[in-house]
């Protein structure tokens, strides 16, 4: 391996899990986390047992709450929400070295600027060189060791295919492209769209309302990625429709969850309420908003936000979603 | 309405079905099952308690076991199985009118002609008018109400629009198309990769291992349908995405559950013995053969062909698919 040092920012169960896929070969690994007394508790069990329970840490990964120990990484892995990586990017101004690599794994858009990930990177960490990690892969499945596969995207495909071939392991997968607005777009409009599928669902309207959703809003999806310079191929690819079907299918999905609730008639403001972070709650009014001033037609999307900004209920959500007048297919 | 009486030849689940939905507005349906005691069965019972049981049948649908019955027919609803399609078809020679809709609703490839089912159609009845009707939609689903969204082809979209207005209804939609062979690819090809993601599951490979063989499996089933005169985009709707997504994710699906059965360890012999027909068992020989005379690279569907005609084990196919080196993901 030619990078002898990993850190990964974000003590969550992906920022756990990609720290231990990271340490593969015995390579050092720093997972640092904003909250001393967690991570102590992570150190001193060996274990993440509040988001990853039952996976031991590898024994080269070091955890810490002190962000000067990620200064002498090679690469930087940011996993942290995607509302929270301005502020933690924001941390890293003074540590960073020049074109050191720093990925974020956040699925979002920010809120506040209605920025995509590699741009708040840029925008705040213009010294160092942003790649973007997706595709449908739950913490727990590789904290397994089940086989997983995602992307790993730079503007640089050599170096997106480099850093990708240290991070792979048999089972964990990193495939590279260049295309970074695609491979982000895919994953913060996925969660959105996962929301919706969880509501159908939740509603009980059957798997094969939910397939027509999911093939509805790859569509929409693939025409908000090439109206923002993603490429098509891209989306119909791990991130995006790998990621889609993984999200829009399974409870273990917080967004799809989010949305069964919904669908199951709970409020938004309970559904909200649990505590869990839910990306797709938070991108869907930015994702919405900027499919409107681009006038690309997202009626799941917009569905989506309208429900959670309670301007539409679940059930006139439902109805039009499901009994738009009838058209052809493309 | 414009036609007035619409037959539907098979009395599986899936014809009842759509003869429950053909008959909205009362409109005269005719059931025809070549199994005399079997479709007295339904007529006697007002269900088809074998295959659609809890669905009344409509009453103005009328089963039969006479093909004379259909004779007068302003549109032929097919649905019968890919490799039955050549005998019913040739059994309407004497029947059809000239230019009468013929729509066929099997997902599949001929076995012994390597003939898609719109081929298959213009082969045995070149006087009528070929349709297909495809995507995402459990027989049971569409019984109960439920909403679902299907997509009909012809080769002239107005005529496509004008009968997929006839059929659709508050919750079953009908879309059209003028893409008939993509159409009929999507059908076709995605019941040999749900077997793959059967197979996957019933390994326990996780659901982060199924949704990258979706995507991966998508991405073959597009190079197969753009390589024999399919449009991507299609595929990108609901038969392809849409309905790959719906069968590769439910044991509702006999394809998915037949691959869960060779995943758990079930023999092939074994799992083809419980007597449900598995159209993608039967399929992917000849989804493979084709794909290999183009030179098209379908790595999933050679998998599933491969371990079908038993040369080649679950495990090692398993590897095949998600162990294969690491390269760009386009």
């Amino acid at each position: 391996m030619s990078i002898d040092h990993i850190a990964v920012l974000g003590g969550g169960a992906w920022g756990t899990a990609l720290a231990n896929v990271a340490a593969s070969g015995a390579r050092r690994v720093t997972l640092w986390g904003r909250d001393g007394a967690y991570i102590e508790a992570i150190r001193a069990t060996g274990e993440n047992t509040l988001f990853l329970p039952g996976a031991r840490l590898a024994a080269s990964v070091a955890p810490t709450s002190r962000l000067a120990d990620v200064r002498d990484a090679g690469a930087l892995i940011l996993a942290v929400p995607a509302q929270a990586l301005r502020a933690v990017a924001r941390d890293l101004t003074a540590i960073v070295r020049d074109d050191i690599p720093v990925i974020t794994c956040a699925k979002g858009i920010e809120q506040t600027t209605g920025l995509f990930m590699s741009e708040v990177l840029a925008d705040v960490l213009p010294r160092a060189y942003p790649m973007v990690l997706s595709g449908p892969s739950f913490a727990a499945d590789v904290a397994a060791g089940l086989p997983t596969a995602v992307v790993l995207a730079a503007a640089d495909a050599l170096r997106a295919a480099a850093l990708a071939e240290e991070l792979s392991g048999p089972a964990f997968r990193v495939y590279h492209g260049n295309d970074v607005r695609g491979v982000e777009i895919g994953g913060a409009a996925k969660n959105v769209l996962a929301i919706a599928c969880g509501i159908v669902v939740g509603r009980r309207l059957g798997e094969s309302a939910r397939a027509a959703l999911v093939a509805r809003g790859f569509a929409e999806l693939t025409r908000f990625a090439r109206a923002n310079g993603g490429r098509p191929e891209t989306l119909m690819g791990l991130s995006g429709l790998g990621d889609l079907v993984l999200t829009a299918s399974s409870p273990q999905s917080r967004n799809f969850a989010f949305g069964e609730a919904l669908g199951r008639g709970v409020t938004v403001a309970q559904a909200m309420g649990a505590g869990k972070l839910i990306e797709g709650a938070l991108t869907a009014p930015v994702l919405a908003a900027k499919a409107r001033a681009k006038g690309i037609d997202m009626p799941v999307a917009s569905a989506v936000d309208a429900v959670i900004g309670g301007r539409l209920s679940v059930d006139r959500a439902i109805e039009a979603l499901m009994m738009r007048p009838i058209k052809s297919e493309t």
